[in-house]
């Protein structure tokens, strides 16, 4: 079994999932309880936010636990949108984002906010020129994911963050969730006033996300409800699930010191494998994308077709993203790039982790060849 | 040590613990990916929804799964207000809500809805009649908790669905997550078209909760994302949690069974035991009540004071609901009930779960009218 599928969901590290154990066992209490049993559970929470907060380099206050991806984008775009409506109600994004931002956007729209979706290149990468000519005076946020799910592309955060920097009024959030534990990023440095991650991605546990939300930043809250998270987020919090992402956040990371020359080989070594193939077109950019993500098609065959297909040979690699593939729709990031229907219609995504080796690659490059010839013959 | 505070949370049960363990190892998929890997988890989470629906009498795919408590009463009452705005924009609860429900309700006032927050007598219970009352043309949603969880009044959920039932244009939520495992309610009988729960509530992990929603319902999203939940809540579902969601709900069930008559056998002799102690007043009412919240004042002592002293005896109880206790706030329920300042400000809890004994309650007795005695010679 090769798993390659690893920007739909990660394994959770054996670390993890003990941490997890053993604070739903022995801390089980309730954080806000007054007493010592909810006590000691919040300390635990306090330094699994610590944690995090140090790991990302930021402070500890300004970390939300969520549940998930989806909610932090969720809470950093509506939060802002209800939070400063009064600032104004246009909201800047790019054509590429993941369907929790897209369609907290659209939702907003129906509230009477403007949204403007900026275009990306061929390459899937927006121009952070685009950004700054669509800011106006009515403009409160800028939302633009770190690296995008579909095809790897990293944005430009730091060119972004600059020219966002000169507007005090617009808030940058940055939809970490495919880069966090991968790519570096200075949140500080790079001017992102919000930044989502999600535990799942990153070998923890389904269930649990956060957002980094800048000091002095007063969002309105998605969840409304008791005081937890500083009031941005009611419901009794999750200390095993905030515990185990921290050990899944430090393990990565750790293992990025080692792993990521290896991860850089193995994309290498794909890359030019696929490239060499006959009837395949790769539609990762060389150039400024992120190491794990490898996105081809194979026009004439479908998506689904060639993913059951290398099913059968025991590698598990997905159509475009996992939340959108029951729908069977094309790919949004590849025709917002602008490929031919054919091209978006056949894509296939590789995701890795550090888990992965590079014997698993070769032998996956030998599948993709036999399993492009036999449905090619097939097929034509 | 005795844990008597199981309404803020309990311990998960070891066989919850197991399976949620054995989820995250062994389908660890991603639900929404086509392969296999994704298939087979998203058929365990499927058998999760239908075990759970089958335990509360309603279909599979009337079963939302939430993060919790807190966003099921969110997702019901914004989910509600903004799907069904063209119907009307008022919406009706009671004056003793928990905060999420509360919250929601005030936040969508900020949106131009109004609220109608119906007052309870003084035994915390609502007036079906009030809320027939309080209807109007525009009233889209009456929403009321089946079980308080600061005095454990029972609300009578029968009646108001048999009056929302002649209002074809008005929903009805209940906000379950006290009852739920505990008092049984026919959901389709009672005419309830939403109902919330939370697995920590019931032995279940924190971080997962649900919604029934009655077939034919459109919710607007509170998390918008993918497709996941029948397009009512994106983000990548948590089969984990689901899953030991509903083993938590079966045992609990099946407990219930032999453990109920317990748990009405330690309430009595805490009620009885409580009442006969000079300085206490008991603010849970005697009839109508749920059997595992009993709540006490003792007029003088400050509720945290009381909470910390039972605390160095090992004894675990709460001021009132643990959102609210860290605001050192009265209950809002004893507000409401309009009970004296001196008796709301030395609210106490003990929270029942079918895990504790009646050996418990008599060391809990002995101990508080030992401290009532002592506290109040220190004090007075
Ligand atoms: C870029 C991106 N943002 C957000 C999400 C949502 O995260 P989650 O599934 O944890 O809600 C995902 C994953 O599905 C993603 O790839
Ligand atoms: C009556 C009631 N509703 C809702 C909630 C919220 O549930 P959760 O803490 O799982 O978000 C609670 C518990 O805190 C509750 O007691």
């Amino acid at each position: 079994m090769i798993y390659f599928d690893n920007s739909a969901t990660t394994k959770p590290y054996k670390e993890v999932l003990e941490s997890f154990w053993k604070v739903s066992e022995d801390f089980f209490g309730n954080p806000s309880s007054l007493h010592g049993i909810g006590g000691k559970t919040e300390r635990l929470l306090s330094q699994a936010r610590a944690q995090i907060a140090g790991l990302l380099g930021v402070d500890a206050e300004e970390i939300t636990f969520t549940s998930g991806g989806t909610e932090s984008n969720n809470l950093a775009i509506k939060g802002t949108a209800f939070g400063y409506k009064n600032r104004g109600r246009h909201l800047i994004t790019t054509a590429v984002e993941h369907a929790s931002v897209r369609e907290s956007m659209h939702q907003l729209e129906k509230h009477g906010f403007s949204v403007t979706f900026v275009p990306v290149d061929k390459e899937g990468r927006v121009n952070p020129e685009d950004i700054r000519k669509s800011i106006t005076d009515e403009t409160i946020l800028v939302s633009v994911m770190h690296v995008n799910n579909e095809v790897g592309t990293i944005q430009p955060i730091m060119e972004i963050g600059e020219i966002v920097r000169a507007y005090p009024k617009v808030l940058f959030h940055v939809d970490g969730v495919q880069g966090a534990g991968k790519l570096p990023l200075d949140l500080k440095k790079a001017g992102v006033d919000m930044y989502s991650f999600s535990a799942h991605k990153f070998h923890g546990l389904k269930g649990s996300g956060g957002l980094y939300v800048k000091k002095g930043i007063k969002l309105e809250p998605v969840l409304s409800g008791g005081s937890q998270e500083s009031g941005r987020r009611g419901g009794t919090e999750n200390p095993a699930g905030a515990v185990a992402m921290a050990k899944a956040l430090r393990i990565s990371l750790d293992k990025r010191a080692d792993k990521y020359p290896v991860l850089l080989e193995i994309r290498k070594s794909l890359v030019e494998g696929l490239g060499n193939m006959a009837g395949i077109i790769v539609n990762t950019p060389n150039g400024g994308a992120a190491p794990h993500i490898i996105n081809f098609s194979v026009p004439g065959i479908k998506s689904e077709t060639f993913v059951h297909a290398l099913e059968e040979q025991g590698i598990y690699l997905s159509t475009t993203s996992a939340c959108s593939s029951k729908k069977k729709s094309a790919s949004s990031t590849l025709i917002a790039m602008n490929v031919p229907d054919d091209v978006a219609g056949s894509a296939v995504r590789i995701s890795l982790s550090y888990e992965n080796t590079l014997g698993e690659a070769i032998e996956v490059l030998k599948e993709i060849e036999k399993t492009v010839s036999r449905l090619g013959r097939v097929l034509n």
